[in-house]
């Protein structure tokens, strides 16, 4: 029996991989680092393992060889969660990108962990189902990646995020052994939920190579509209008013900062609101036709009308039209444009303190820098706001600039990461949201499911810790 | 410093919770062992702290003594999960009993764990907000039982289980340390979340004293309807049909064998239903108004009835009509009656199994015993159906029926527990369900949160497992 070293580890992957499987040297440096950078991608190799087999083999000689792994889904996080080193091999569910069952009796689907989102809205759409989260990186983010990072997005206030779509789920550990939990139920009390544990840990305990997921029927209608609110304790009515019965399936807010630079000078969206308000809500009904979620949505807002609730709204009458509305949500072209440097957060607190916290953010990052720009937007509903906070010029160092959100924050009792994870980026501002016997009993789960540190090393936990 | 041991842990306890928090001899046996089972409660002591304080301090002596503990919620459990021994001390959260704080606009309310499910339904009704779970021990279930083994009932189609419901959860460890992860946001992505490990794990990991829950708008119309059903297909179509904007809210099934024994001859209820039907769906749709669930009810029965999946329909047109129809579904008084004995199981499989599983399950039965009676109905939508099996005379031993139940279910691949839990009824079975790893990883957990098993031994796992 001969041991796997370092040294020995390529060469015994190889032909268990193949040549398409195993990419080293300049294939794995003209990929980018990840989406959002181009500069190349480090790794001591790039794995493609082409089935579960595949994977488990190449974990149990990584983990022989006390090889770090870093696995790799679609690559589109936003918390340097996929960050690798020379020194890391990158282990991508590229290749497992089967959908393997659609099951609309029992409304589940049975997928590998590399199957993008997009293609699995697709497949879906054509039987008339749907899978409940959506969100902007749909094209290139994977089911996998998504289920590792929580992922959450748009339909998170009626459906639930990642976690909730989750019934089974098949993981291999550290030590290459498979821990299949591939139940397709709603309701399983048999013992420990142990899925739980690796749905967004961020790979630091597991990797994750099929899962079976909840899907559900397509509602046929949609209706979106765009709102003028004065005051914020309206938004909080008005959301309160839109849950009991229109059907509200999303409920995005924008503050004037976020609204004024994506509808100005420097974007090529224009407001299809006349006026100036202090809040703007986007919101979306959804209903079995299309005139029942006109319908619902409509009469929902007319009630709001009359009560006071709203200064003036917009109802998208066709698709194209909504489409024009959530572009502006969508849109990131005027803060690229008009900032030398952009600083994206995404947060959580409470939706009282949300108005508050956006104050007195703003006075606090003004005296980091007179001439910094907040932009306050997101998932309201959800307790969720991202931030971006545009410099121009460009900060000496970014620090600063975090200090003040997750210092602010901290005051509210707010979380680091709503639904992007911790990843590196947000690793040195844990203790900010999560306390010492959180933070001693995560390690100890890490510890006991990866007691060499080979997963995802550095991700959440540093190393040697 | 003095060493806590079992024969000085009952006079360390005394002076930390008082005359009426410690209870020994008559004042335990006086106590029903549990909410179904009159014989008297055995215990050493049963423990009552008022605060969580109180409550660390009891743990941390027991754990110095190496005292086991059974935590006790409402008692009202299904499982045997809070049998206790003249060995155990018994720890009944019952003075956790405060609703601390309601935030309609965050949507959250905090709680102590032994607050009753009904204390909390009415002082949210008050106010126009619900907690979503209900089920039929709400008059003495508590929230802390419900977190702790992930109840289901009668919401889980729309809203989930317990699970879904938790946002922060404050945990009392086994040696008495405070694990509080009170985060009260629907997105926290801030590394592992531990809260899911104590969820559901019927008290094995840790003592649940505090939480942030969701509430939500109450909805002010809800409709009924009972409907006839001639195929096991068209009810699974009815399903999808009810699920695509009509508001549907529950959808439970009854076989014939169900309908019969409760609306028969034993049973003081009569079907509302002119014929005789192979299948008995009860559903409810919610709206903002009473008119508005009629409504959105009717219309989607008419095109149900349009596409001939229904035989027939009484649609509920008062409170007390719908009361009328959920009396059937929730009845055991003809069980009782008609049967010496009667063994209850609650399983989940593929909805699109579940017809074959009665079938081939009643077959099974009859083989042990021709006169055996098989009771189905449940939860159709969650893929859970209840059982009930009714023998008489009594059969020699329990252990047939729950082999006959559990094996046919094992070849559909089902869950022996789909809301109930394990504790010591479902242990023996429990790797029927369960592969070697998933329950090598619970004993993992098991040992890293509780090595010296003091906490609800015996239940899921064998006290020396």
């Amino acid at each position: 029996m001969t041991t796997t070293t370092k040294a020995s580890l390529l060469a015994e992957l190889a032909p268990i991989l193949g040549a398409s499987g195993l990419l080293v040297g300049e294939q794995v440096q003209s990929r980018a680092a990840t989406f959002w950078d181009n500069t190349p991608m480090r790794a001591k190799a790039l794995l493609r393992p082409s089935s579960v087999d595949e994977l488990c083999a190449c974990l149990r000689l990584c983990h022989a060889a006390r090889q770090t792994v870093v696995p790799l889904g679609g690559n589109t996080g936003l918390a340097e969660g996929t960050a690798a080193t020379a020194d890391d091999i990158v282990l991508s569910l590229e290749r497992l990108n089967q959908i393997e069952q659609i099951d609309t009796v029992s409304q589940t689907v049975t997928v590998q962990a590399g199957v993008v989102l997009q293609c699995l809205h697709e497949q879906l759409a054509a039987q008339h189902w749907v899978f409940p989260v959506d969100l902007g990186a749909r094209g290139s983010c994977t089911l996998g990646g998504m289920m590792a990072t929580n992922a959450g997005g748009f339909g998170v206030l009626v459906h639930g995020m990642m976690r909730a779509q989750v019934l089974g789920l098949e993981v291999v550990l550290a030590d290459g052994s498979l821990l299949s939990s591939m139940h397709g139920y709603l309701k399983n009390n048999s013992g420990y939920d142990l899925k739980q544990l690796f749905i967004g840990s961020e790979g630091t305990l597991g990797v994750i190579s099929r899962a079976v997921l909840r899907i559900k029927p397509m509602l046929g209608g949609r209706t979106s509209a765009l709102l003028g609110v004065a005051r914020f304790e309206q938004v909080c009515e008005l959301l309160q008013c839109m849950q009991r019965g229109s059907g509200l399936s999303a409920f995005e807010v924008m503050w004037p900062s976020f609204w004024e630079l994506n509808t100005g000078e420097y974007s090529s969206l224009k407001s299809p609101l006349a006026g100036k308000h202090n809040f703007y809500v986007l919101l979306e009904c959804q209903a079995d036709s299309q005139a029942g979620a006109d319908s619902a949505c409509t009469s929902a807002l007319e009630a709001a009308f009359a009560q006071g609730l709203l200064q003036d709204a917009v109802i998208a009458r066709s698709m194209a039209e909504a489409q024009g509305l959530w572009a502006i949500r969508e849109a990131y072209e005027a803060e690229q444009k008009r900032f030398a440097k952009v600083y994206g957060f995404d947060v959580s607190l409470r939706i009282a303190d949300m108005q508050r916290f956006a104050t007195d953010l703003d006075k606090r990052l003004k005296q980091v820098q007179p001439s910094i720009y907040l932009s306050v937007y997101g998932h309201l509903a959800d307790g969720n706001l991202h931030l971006i906070i545009g410099s121009n010029p460009p900060l000496p160092e970014t620090h600063a600039v975090e200090e003040a959100v997750y210092q602010t924050l901290a005051l509210f009792g707010g979380s680091i990461s709503a639904e992007h994870g911790v990843g590196l980026e947000k690793k040195p501002w844990l203790q900010l949201t999560r306390n010492k016997n959180e933070l001693h009993w995560m390690r100890q789960i890490k510890q006991l499911f990866d007691p060499h540190h080979l997963l995802n090393p550095g991700k959440i936990f540093d190393r040697d810790s």
